[in-house]
């Protein structure tokens, strides 16, 4: 049986690291504060505000909450980030995507600050994770899957990894999160010939193709640790994500649940992203 | 018999796709200009430009130069950069580097409009390429490994690449030129074990390792299309690539020679991308 790698023990090691700067912060009398900026009401925004709220109250990051209707202006939203941008309390930003169909999602990505960008959505933030350098911060999906890891005790150094998909938001960024580590980065996608055979070589698999259950027993091998990034509703009304769990758990050496998985280390490392962008103002 | 998979056919492909495209803005009163911008006398640098400007003289782009003594100081360079930018005639420029030690490098590479950064050193052309966005500029030498294969008939789609080589000017951006054109890329550097294995199943094998004659007989296989960025003068006067070209040309299906291979395509890429610059300088 593989272990079962829960986001919840990723999650609270990297909340007690969290934990330890903000009190290095605070006797320094700064309060790290995360902004979060809502358009509207979507049940999945609510949810994951509720989680990022949650463990922000817990560690003792400040929020403050930017809500604006439904048909919000274009013009109001940009200054509403140009507000965030100019508020020196504010070190971090939560924006939710994707906005209603009249606003400018280009526009408002790179409004914001990379600074501030604890989310990886902008340009900034995107070219530090493929450069390697500490501007802005990587998407903080692609984020939790090395903290699973990290908790898992394994150092991608060195290691085969195969990362599946290549989206902005994770695959691209989780590659090179990888690089960094010193692995060797494969990058597969929908084109890929033989997907089963280039997966089952991986040591760290990492399934990001954001459609549920395409990894399968046959793309997974023995000793492999699966990361899995997808979460899905299933016609039962159960969450699953991309990685067919059933058929590779026994195959496997180590495996994400789904949910409980990457999902659950989201919002500690969205709190970390904001705790080193309160780090880096006190050192700029 | 290895296929040679010479520079200048690739070169003298995109010269003519080049040539046509200048038509077309020569039509529309458009002469596309290169800047230059030079500081101090490298022989490196004065060997580039003499066959940039000879490169651009043959397609009927116009080039200006900017040459600095060694001893500029930083306020004079950048005054010159913003000349470069602010100047609607000239489309495109190159700035050469490393630059003289007293001279802040990162400064003078942000300060370039990413749009004229047809030579991919800001971090706006870093960017372009990581997002797969027409924003600046891909490096020139990952750009000539495409042209490349382009001129031999190789479409990556699906079929493995591995580029040895991490660095940002040459291997990961043409990792993410060879993800566009949906290939399955694995990236492998230093620390990669197994090195001789990953090489050997790739399809097309870019190798950037920046190190002469470290890819030999035991990392190639059959089939293989090889491509050497690398360029270093042997203790015999010679020039040799990354790739010990005698042990590996046996084995492989097709290999470029160094010299003669892909530096033979860098300035016809350069080239490409001024008149690239113009075009999008009609459109916007």
């Amino acid at each position: 049986m593989a272990t079962l790698l829960k986001g919840a023990a990723a999650a609270a090691a990297l909340n007690e690291r969290t934990a330890a700067v903000i009190e290095g912060l605070k006797a320094k009398g700064i309060t790290p504060a995360l902004g979060i900026l809502r358009v509207g009401e979507r049940p999945d925004d609510l949810s994951y505000e509720r989680g990022a709220v949650k463990r922000c109250d817990a560690l003792g990051i400040a929020v403050k909450k930017y809500l604006l209707p439904e048909d919000v202006s274009q013009e109001k939203l940009m200054e509403t980030i140009k507000g965030i941008n100019e508020d020196a309390a504010i070190h971090g930003a939560l924006i939710f995507r994707p906005l209603p169909k009249h606003l400018d999602d280009e526009a408002v990505r790179q409004a914001l600050l990379p600074e501030k960008d604890v989310d990886g959505i902008t340009d900034g933030s995107l070219l530090g994770v493929f450069a390697g350098v500490p501007k802005g911060f990587p998407p903080c999906t692609a984020q939790a899957c090395m903290e699973i890891l990290e908790q898992a005790g394994i150092d991608p150094k060195g290691k085969e990894a195969v990362v599946v998909g290549r989206s902005l938001v994770v695959g691209r960024p989780a590659a090179m999160l990888l690089l960094q580590r010193n692995a060797t980065v494969t990058i597969c996608h929908t084109r890929t010939q033989d997907m089963e055979g280039v997966c089952r070589r991986a040591q760290i698999l990492i399934v990001a193709a954001g459609r549920a259950g395409v990894i399968g027993a046959d793309h997974v091998s023995a000793g492999q640790t699966v990361i899995d990034v997808g979460i899905h509703v299933g016609e039962d009304g159960k969450l699953r994500g991309d990685v067919d769990f059933q058929a590779a758990e026994p195959i496997v050496e180590a495996i994400t649940p789904v949910p409980g998985g990457v999902g659950a280390v989201t919002t500690a490392v969205l709190a970390s992203h904001v705790v080193e962008a309160a780090s880096r103002s006190v050192r700029s």
